[in-house]
């Protein structure tokens, strides 16, 4: 199937403590084009960048077979960027810069030959951004997904409500499920956040896995214990779109199957953490990809031998 | 098989959101022994009081089938006193009172009758306490577990590295490996702690499950995210009782049977936590634990469906 997505296509230069980038290629609808782009063989961008952005990257995005023409190329201005330092342990991030210059007064516009879509993910963009891009769409997507963060639940609430409203999936970290529903335990937090729209609420725990919610059905995703993260940078956005993408090439959207996505997702997320950027998604083959999806199977299976 | 605990049973006052208690019974041996009591039938423990402690609280063991010939009454001593204090997202909690009283100069004595346990289970104790506990056995258990906490990582490690030498099965949480390896990846960790003597590992992660660790294996158990946690004083305790129990129980000590080990130390500690203190542990009954057991399999069960 169709699968559209919404979200920055940026420079990022990231540092760790295993080394520095310049500016190199990132936004959050790279990585998840990238990472649906091994699933999904009809997959387009919408999003936008400024004269500084070099061919070859958005060549890169056309080599996996990601449709760029939503990709507005905008003369005299200049691309998003964002830098970032990782502490010793990965586990928090400080922002050095943040210049959203052509995301500034970004206005999303959809080409023609994007409507149809059957899916579509909105990745982490202003609300009301988000929401333009689903009003835009003559016919309402099978499956609208949605990623958001803490900035827009303190800046935008009401604008991330009515996305909200709008949506079938949100994907979300486990402190942000708790702050935009004010509940401490996640099965609570996600009853109060389905009751605001998305039939499915995928919460993320980062090296902890995630969880999947919809009614009354829970499943969780582990995640892979890695001997090596180099560069979280991306990892979210390659969950969405190894989801998304593995969504849209099986075709079956219910909770049975997004278990699999889950799993897919995770997998994809697992890769992008191996190097800097963008470098490991991009350098993928299917067979690696299945390989590292046996090793998600594998790792929480056991025989149930329940005894009395 | 025969299980022996080692570890302090011990008066609590616990405070939480939720409201407080006065000191009720409490100490790792006594969580362990309530938790193995309802998989193994012969299980016993070594530990002391003073004369304050409640003859009602002694039966309370008694009455789960838990020996007690080898807890000490100490005439004229106080019991270990233990109060703190949880926050009110639950994550963190301040000790307000730690009286060591009888553990001060604890020397624990082995009754003869003790001789020949098969699985013996160290609570968290000083590791000097421990080794004392597995050189009176004139037979090496064939378990030997192990818990600890970053107290005797940073106060007394020759000893615990002793410890950790003579032992089977360590458990320990995150922080604690990463602390006691120098190594933050979690794979790298438990690598290097297996290296010190355990032939498995048990890295606890709270409300994020469980990790074992055995060579080159791993396994990952959730834990079952809880619509309400009353009080978490016990859970990891609580865990390693079901866990020692389990295997006690079903006298299969590898790998594989380890897995449903834990899922049982993780289904009798979402009970401990359900409650006050032990409360919930002392009513249980095993078509309870069963059900349990059930929705952690069911949490993570998928039907693997790789395509290509």
């Amino acid at each position: 199937m169709s699968l559209l997505i919404a979200g920055t296509v940026a420079f990022d230069a990231i540092e760790t403590p295993f080394g520095k980038t310049d500016k190199i290629i990132g936004g959050a609808a790279t990585y998840i084009s990238l990472a649906a782009s091994y699933f999904s063989r009809d997959t387009k961008i919408v999003s936008a960048v400024g004269e500084d952005f070099p061919k070859e990257y958005i060549q890169l995005l056309n080599n996996h077979g990601v449709n760029t023409e939503g990709l507005e190329i905008k003369p005299g201005e200049k691309s998003f960027f964002w830098s970032g330092k990782y502490s010793i342990d990965m586990n928090y991030r400080e922002t050095l810069v943040t210049e959203l210059n052509v995301f500034e007064n970004f206005k999303p516009v959809i080409p023609d030959s994007y409507q149809g879509t059957e899916f579509l993910m909105l990745g982490n963009l202003a609300p009301a951004i988000q929401i333009s891009v689903i009003e835009q769409l003559y016919n309402t997507p099978g499956l609208i997904a949605l990623d958001t963060m803490n900035f827009w639940i303190d800046n935008t609430p009401s604008d991330l409500k009515k996305a909200i409203s709008m949506i079938d999936i949100l994907t979300i970290n486990d402190a942000e499920a708790r702050q935009l529903s004010g509940e401490y335990s996640l099965p609570r937090a996600a009853k109060k956040i389905m009751s605001m729209g998305p039939e499915y609420l995928i919460i993320k725990k980062g090296e902890n896995g995630a969880l999947l919610f919809s009614g009354d059905k829970m499943f969780f995703a582990p995640a892979l214990p890695l001997e090596d993260v180099f560069d979280p940078t991306g990892a979210g956005d390659s969950f969405a779109g190894g989801f998304m993408g593995y969504l849209a090439k099986t075709q079956e959207v219910n909770f049975e199957n997004m278990k699999n996505a889950i799993i897919a997702g995770s997998a994809m997320a697992s890769f992008c953490v191996g190097k800097f950027g963008t470098e490991n998604l991009v350098n993928l083959n299917i067979s690696d990809i299945y390989a590292r999806i046996k090793e998600f199977v594998e790792l929480v299976k056991f025989e149930d031998k329940s005894i009395d």
